[in-house]
């Protein structure tokens, strides 16, 4: 097959702890109400555009893998291929994991909160193996070396840990002419878009991804992208990625 | 990993046309609501059996999918590997696809009913490719040859390409050590379940399995069963084996 190619990222809807205004990371959690409201409306985008994947990435984490199922479902589209895999997960938050935003940023104050928030490279505290929400032991990482097991990352962790996947497994579905989504996190995503739209470690503080709402790449023989991500419903698109980066202000 | 090794076997739940006594075969209606109550229970079923799966493979209807996504999503196994194939559809019903059961039962008398229900080798007729309920030209089997597309199946024709997916895919994930998850259909759970307890050509019309029931099979080196198939729920099992028997008889 020849470019240009499709890609479709999609963030999770809104989880119960996204609406508890808690750091979840790699805490399972479960989608809302909302969040599956959400899910379900991208299905309805992607059956609309015409966009139709042929192959899904998922993480491990339920909120993503519910909301390509109900997406997925809405678009007629349950029955396409499926891969998962950890390096598509959620930033690790580390100690953060399971605290609430607006106390740690009244706690700790503004700079503290935004470097651990959206620092390139500057990971929150490590969360204890022992600690309520550490997720070691979990039997959905059981294939992962103990040094590949986080217990904290910083968004250059993520990226480390996420592209490997991308040029191993996403790049050759992409290759073989299968319109791909992938169906993932804040952050993880962020580390894809990074590295298509070539964002600067500096700016790509700046880059906040909405949730719900498909985002749509056209990539050339290189895989990189051939003009920029265009979002299926750009002004709910625009809506969301203002409420993401209002986060902590509860 | 060295054997034994274990396989569950999980028939989708109630779908709208159970509900409404209509041949399914491969149009692909939805689950129930009581369909959707059995998968919760087949979920609930496998996490008090402690018997987790790690891998999923199901047919390409979405029936099967929902009660894969719903009963593992219940047993927190949301995050398994997950493989399709065409070859766990369930039987192709040919021109019967649509029809009310208990009109052709009277129409067609219940020697001919029985007869396409469950004789081994006699297929009901030809389905035309342009008729209502027709699959061809369905996305899902773009990658179907001309000649592997059914429009009518016997169950000896489920046998013969079921079989190959079984030696292909699934024995390799129980070779591998995995617990496997096949959630599928009536008559192409039959057809493996004839293959593992050598069930004769004659015999097997008087199987008949029971919806979201999962049943568990312990298979030595030989990918052969130790003993006979148990079911979670023996007498839940019995019962809806029963009613499966009584179809047709609305």
């Amino acid at each position: 097959m020849t470019a240009p190619y499709t890609l479709i990222l999609l963030r999770h809807g809104n989880s119960t702890w996204n609406q508890a205004n808690l750091f979840t990371g790699w805490v399972d959690v479960r989608l809302s109400e909302q969040g599956e409201a959400e899910a379900a409306r991208a299905g309805e985008l992607l059956a609309e555009s015409g966009l139709l994947p042929d192959v899904l990435h998922t993480s491990v984490l339920t909120r993503a893998i519910q909301t390509a199922n109900i997406a997925l479902d809405k678009a007629d589209r349950a029955w396409i291929d499926v891969r998962r895999s950890w390096r598509l997960n959620e930033r690790h938050y580390g100690a953060l994991q399971g605290l609430d935003k607006a106390e740690t940023l009244e706690k700790y104050g503004p700079e503290q909160f935004q470097l651990w928030r959206r620092s390139f490279d500057v990971p929150p505290p490590v969360l204890a193996d022992d600690a309520e929400y550490s997720q070691v032991g979990d039997p959905r990482y059981a294939n992962l070396s103990d040094e590949q097991m986080p217990r904290t990352e910083c968004l250059k962790d993520v990226i480390e840990r996420m592209l490997p996947y991308w040029e191993s497994d996403i790049t050759v579905d992409l290759r073989a002419g299968k319109t791909v989504l992938v169906t993932a996190h804040g952050n993880s995503l962020r580390a894809l878009v990074k590295h298509l739209d070539g964002i600067s470690d500096d700016d790509i503080a700046e880059l906040n991804i909405p949730t719900g709402i498909p985002l749509v790449y056209k990539l050339g023989e290189d895989l990189m992208p051939l003009g920029p991500g265009e979002y299926l419903d750009p002004e709910a698109a625009a809506a969301g990625a203002a409420a993401v980066a209002a986060q902590g202000k509860k």
